[in-house]
């Protein structure tokens, strides 16, 4: 935190009425605010202190409000913030089990110097903490479970009708996918026309926005559905800038977006299952710099104390993902080819997060069959990099209009309609079916052996001994009737797996050195060899 | 030709005995050597003088033979050769109507001031001459014929039983291709362990083979399937050296090399359907360098009177396409996105001659799906590029063995099995079609349309005056419903091609500036806009 934030944060010290509350969320249900004043908190849910304050003039920008919260010799500051009508929230994700303590700061005398304590107890079921980067090139949980990204991608979900959005929940719910890519703004782009029913700033009579006075129904709103997602086991890929806009979001002042960043920091940070995307497609942003989403990172850096993942998302020009502050490159391209070369470059975890999308949409990015979907999920996954799905399928007797707003799975959520999101599940479960068998250490990493013979898309998942325990050729569009896999040292199993007909079908025998395999002679087939 | 190349070919006026021959052919047979004597030749058949000569020593090495062809104030020097058992030939290919006179030179006096003369009439019907480069990019025959090659490869199907290559020369009558790529020399590789039944050169007891005497035999072979290959309209691009070789024929020294080169010219480059492919991966061939190839690239430069073709096919490590000597480009590559660059950087034709292979071999380059060779063809033709088919199916059923010589289209010829051929011979029906309406100058010349929501694989066909008269679109894996085609100025008509069904579709109506046109929704499809 820098020396300009602490002064902001004036420690006072005045005794006013306090609450505070704990959200709670399960594994299987929607999650719920539950009791005020709880003197236990499960690691990894949201402790929230809710303080009555002052309202008069524009308390988003006079009042500075936080929080330090203590254990034993360890201390987090915590920013807090403006929830309208004269109250004041501060909130705080315990990522240490134990007694904690806190005390407010704020330069509003009744929001200052408010003290408590709470016990942090062991997390709930289903709940491992925020995604972190783990092993250079690959995520996990705060507990260590490892966590394989199978994203999808709903851009403005969260501005259509409540009954829309439910039904995109149960979709979440019953599918192949836990993350999803969404932005916090509403959007305007084709086939995205509808106003939505929160603006995330007041507005005048003739629609003009008062950015310095954050709308708190809206955040409140997207809380909601953050905590949704959380309750569903789904990280919520949080796209906080966007250029398809016609609301001026998009081009407000610096001083402007970097309250917004701070705002949207404290009211959510404390979500266990947010990352940070700072932009879809920031090269977009006519009114928008590199140098912006530099200080952008560095504020999210100050003033996350989840620390969650962060990065953000380009069009055609990339941004530098060498930078320190950039966790994970998220990648728009289907240049799977060009992996090894950046993993080794930026030394992080890349998701190809946008490789097209399957659909029928008369726009070259929106309209890949679900067989090229597939293909590319496992090209991804055998680079040893990770990649996001996202559908846009028209009804095939929609008006030729993209001034409509037909319900396209892309942007407005709904139902699935497509055929990979069940291959992609298939191979999710191969891929997390590895991690229970080879622990939280083991680390893919892609190769392509060299001898011409033998060139062919594959990984090893080597445990932390280095040993590898796993080799997973896929052999895209082509169609041995046998092939003859090259194996490191060491006796393995074999399984032949069909990611189309999501089969997979055990071979008798082990297999060492270079083994010959009788194979079906049809194109997108895999084979996976386990040591014994 | 250089002052060495003359000064070898020393006149002498002996007047020896003289037999001429002439070899025609149609375009729905085989081909038959035909009258000796002949006062009439048509054009672009081959004009063959027989002499009887010295038998002693060894005449391949010991006797220049040569004729200077004259016709009005024009002459023309050509290359004879030995044939065998007290036989000299000298042929030549007419490509001029009029009364041709000539005269042969030697150092051996009987061979030497032999005169003679012939008349060239009109074409027999099929016959269009030698393939020439055309339009920078394009190929046509010498009159002016579009020649648009959709070509195959059966590396050693002459060197396979005669039934097989009877086999053979049925499947290509009936297929869709019009050149074959094809090695002289004998192939030793994975599943090619058959001995041939004639060997190039003269061999010892043991083997070993005399590089100094060719086996006229073996070539007169070679030359009959140039000729049933020309009666069947199907250009011959031979192979002149290559790697896949346990006789030595890959590493014979410089001068033999030479001296063999020099053979193959003097006897085949009056076969108009010859283009000359000086190596099969070039670069695989340990006991050659560059600037061996640089060299013969210049002995066909300087002993083909004909002109015929040239270029080089390599492994990992191109040629330099760019020196003069090479007429078109010979790539082992799917770059298509690459071509673009090439066809501006070489200012040649590109054929994009090994793609890989549909079938399904244990080896990467084997195993094409057959959706996958039919996408390569649209994208190289897209491209305003040319690509060749091959095929390397084995029986499923087949042993796991490289060791075994099945029957592979590939290298043995026999029969076709894939799905691709198909799907090629549409395409070039299509190509062809657009050929006969918009003339011999029209060029065809890939784009993409720059503007994201249009970023289509497409390409133009231009008539003389550069005007647009067809845009071809190629949707590849993308399945839209509707799509808004931008086109040149001017009035069009469409239709909707589906390249794996094989079906054309008219639409009603006409379409101008950007064209929203329904589609079928499913992957591989194509549509095409013609100038009304």
């Amino acid at each position: 935190m820098s020396s300009i934030d602490r002064r902001q944060m004036l420690k006072l010290s005045s005794a006013a009425s306090l609450a505070v509350a704990v959200s709670t969320s399960t594994a299987h249900g929607l999650s719920a605010q539950t009791s005020t004043n709880p003197e236990m908190v499960p690691q990894w849910e949201v402790f929230e202190i809710a303080l009555p304050g002052p309202s008069a003039g524009n308390p988003f920008v006079d009042v500075q409000l936080g929080a330090r919260f203590s254990l034993g010799h360890r201390s987090v500051e915590v920013e807090g913030f403006y929830d309208g009508a004269g109250k004041y929230k501060i909130r705080f994700m315990p990522d240490s089990l134990g007694n904690w303590a806190y005390t407010t700061t704020s330069n509003a005398p009744e929001l200052a110097g408010k003290s408590g304590a709470f016990t942090c107890t062991a997390a709930q079921r289903g709940a491992h903490g925020p995604v972190q980067v783990r092993n250079t090139h690959h995520f996990a949980y705060a507990d260590g479970t490892p966590f394989f990204p199978f994203g999808t991608t709903c851009y403005a979900w969260i501005h259509q009708s409540e009954e829309l959005q439910r039904e995109t929940i149960e979709s979440l719910r019953i599918g192949p996918f836990n993350k999803i890519r969404m932005c916090i703004f509403p959007k305007s782009y084709e086939y995205n026309h509808n106003e939505p029913a929160l603006y995330p700033f007041e507005r005048d009579a003739s629609g003009k926005s008062d950015f310095t006075r954050p709308n708190p129904a809206f955040f409140a709103h997207v809380e909601q559905r953050v905590a949704d997602l959380r309750a569903l086991g789904i990280e919520a890929d949080l796209i906080v800038f966007h250029p398809y806009d016609r609301w001026g979001y998009s081009s407000m002042p610096a001083e402007a977006d970097d309250r917004y960043l701070r705002y949207v920091l404290a009211r959510m940070s404390a979500y266990r299952n947010i990352w940070w995307s700072l932009a879809n497609e920031w090269d977009l942003m006519r009114a928008k710099s590199a140098q912006d989403f530099d200080r952008f990172f560095r504020i999210v850096e100050q003033h996350d104390p989840a620390g969650h993942l962060r990065s953000v998302h380009y069009s055609h020009t990339m941004y530098d993902y060498s930078r320190p502050w950039v966790t994970h490159a998220s990648l728009q391209t289907a240049a799977f080819d060009s992996a090894p070369t950046w993993l080794t470059a930026w030394n992080k975890p890349i998701c190809f997060d946008e490789v097209q999308y399957e659909g029928n949409l008369n726009s070259r990015w929106g309209n890949l069959s679900g067989q090229e979907m597939m293909r590319r999920f496992w090209l991804g996954v055998i680079a040893g990099c990770y990649v996001t799905h996202g559908e846009t399928y028209l009804d095939p007797n929609a008006a030729m209009d993209e001034n409509t707003t037909p319900v396209i799975w892309w942007s407005h959520g709904g139902k699935l309609h497509g055929i990979s999101p069940a291959r992609i599940g298939f191979l999710r479960g191969l891929v997390e079916s590895t991690a229970r068998d080879q622990g939280k250490d083991a680390t893919r990493t892609g190769f392509t052996a060299q001898n011409p013979a033998y060139y062919l898309n594959a990984s090893t998942v080597n445990a932390s001994d280095r040993a590898t325990q796993e080799v997973l050729y896929f052999l895209d569009y082509h169609q041995p009737i046998y092939y003859e896999f090259p194996l490191p040292d060491g006796t393995y199993t074999a399984e032949l797996i069909d990611p189309w007909e999501m089969k997979t079908v055990p071979l008798s025998g082990t297999f060492s050195g270079k083994s010959k395999i009788r194979l079906s002679g049809t194109p997108f087939q895999a084979v996976r060899f386990r040591r014994t």
